[in-house]
């Protein structure tokens, strides 16, 4: 850090950034309830009292997959970033209300995986970070004017977003039929990630992660 | 890092204030506490439970935006700050312990949001931190001797941290008549924000976030 | 950071990895419940019940002494690391989610000392997040062609995680006839250290930490 | 970050102890439990307990600004080092843990302000970490070769450490006759600071925090 440019602001952002993800995302396994035993303190007990707490297991590692493929995308985004504007500042901001607000969801989800309820409110709510990722994306790097192969990479991460929050949100009608379907239908998340890297083509997916 | 340079002693106040405000951000989310159905465990009963989580999810936006934009505030401090003594380092730590508190006014905001009591504590303690804002920008930006058009800027931050404060001061008079009016007063802090940015002009809004 | 090159992708690895790191070790003393006296607030009590925690206290050290080992290992990796691709992306991804994970078990341990379930479930968590751990290292570090010298320190690194997990796993077995037994078995991981550092001969020990 | 060094060593040790104090520093406020108004939910009710807090906010304001005096400490540390070795690895990790440790005393010191043995622990606990710190400045600073003004240095911040655990120590015999006289002992620690800097005179306090 030169003296005639003592803090970069881009550095800043990126840095408060990655403490929201990490703390964020660390944060999803107090949603996993630790057994109260009571006084039946026996293996035999415990054993059980852990078998139930896989649900909560998996919606901790999905919510973690899904954050973090989030944090991917958001490096993507201020690593190939030479500039931002007070927009992308506040979008950010945005962003990151949502990102922050996931271990709510999760807890819910992790407290109730057979309810209908649960399954909707944690789908709706991940989708609503997805939305708000690929808002952000827009904002910051599509939006500008960029050379045309920039363009490709920018709408290639919006399309992946909104691909995601679409896969959350056609869980919802799912979840009303049945439950255990709609938790299924969100590993149709990896297939679509392939499909589009398919699309985009070659050119796209040798810079993106 | 150059070697003969191995820290930035500015980096490293940045980099932990960030850790700081990052953490409490997401440590609002506990203030939303995951709805325990007891035995009444069917979707009717954790759809009234989750519409009762509504004031707290409330209260969880207001504080992350009220920190974030102070975060916004500080990190534009630190941004032009090429120097800094002993007293911004104290005043600093004395901000971020205001910013570390804000948890727990807001998780008594988020259980009795009815209560006069909750709206008066948390309305104080969001004052606190935006005067203790205020104090950090004139003890680190306007004090030392800059050129004028520098002040101007340090002078719209303790401004709009002292606005801030004032409008959560306002609100506690009316919290006293009114509970649900002091909470939509807040509402006035980002009309207050056009407001002085039209008083200080353009020159300072091109400056400012 | 240079106008030209305004983020380090590695960079951002490192600072969300370290700030995983730190809020999960940092996590781990909520296992350690502040006793509940109920209405017998006395000296006597309080006293009887902070003994009654040194349990807790005991895995809060272990694990905050394996993950921070762990963490050792980590800086090590990326700090010799030049490149890296999206296999060193997703595989880094699942060890911090591995790290993530440890306050559970540990919170398991620290209710539940006495009971070979959770010595066993502690044991079998710590094994697989080193598994991983040997697994990032071979990913990022040995399978990409490199110096022979170089390789050496990978292979180093790639066995001592494997031999923390074998510890783990061993402390298993032994959990079903002595729990006791198990949690003294887990200090032979220094003097594991100790042995495979002797194998990989001075040249190499130069280089770790 | 340069291509031939892409990773700091020092750097990512600083980001990391910085993440663990930021952590830590903002984890106290979950020492403070949010009141239980129970079914008496009136505002004279909360008014009470929130006046019954207050030991538990003085609790949360002492070991903020304890373990925020000792990261000005730890950043003075880090920012003279240009080298490091092992022994100051594993040192910065035994300080580290003491630091993620104080939580716990702290809620216990909240929970139990009345009781000696809650006051006896606290200050155990936060001179058990004094001590580590003037460990570790030994072992990085003053035990390698230094010039004699860099030696002044890492003794004034050595005698420091000593000097607040000694407060704390002694605090532990006042405790067993008046826990609020332990308590106020406390406030001997900046006084205790404006007298050694009288000691070491000018020139060391020019350079120190």
């Amino acid at each position: 850090m030169a003296d005639d440019q003592p803090e970069s602001g881009l550095g800043r952002i990126t840095a408060f950034s990655d403490g929201i993800f990490a703390v964020a995302m660390t944060l999803l396994v107090l949603s996993i309830a630790v057994p109260d035993l009571g006084s039946a303190q026996t293996d035999a007990n415990l054993q059980a009292r852990l078998v139930d707490t896989i649900p909560s297991i998996l919606g901790f590692v999905i919510s973690f997959v899904v954050v973090g493929v989030y944090w991917l995308s958001h490096r993507r985004l201020f690593q190939s970033a030479h500039d931002y504007d007070r927009a992308t500042l506040y979008t950010n901001l945005l962003f990151l209300m949502t990102i922050c607000f996931v271990p709510f969801p999760t807890g819910v989800l992790a407290h109730y995986p057979e309810l209908t309820t649960a399954v909707v409110f944690y789908a709706a709510s991940m989708a609503f970070a997805g939305v708000t990722l690929a808002l952000l994306w827009w904002v910051a790097d599509v939006r500008p004017a960029h050379a045309i192969e920039r363009r490709r990479v920018g709408r290639y991460y919006v399309v992946r977003a909104l691909g995601t929050s679409l896969v959350f949100v056609t869980s919802i009608p799912v979840a009303l039929v049945s439950v255990s379907a709609a938790r299924y239908s969100w590993l149709a998340i990896p297939v679509f990630f392939v499909i589009i890297s398919r699309i985009f083509g070659r050119d796209v997916l040798r810079e993106v992660t």
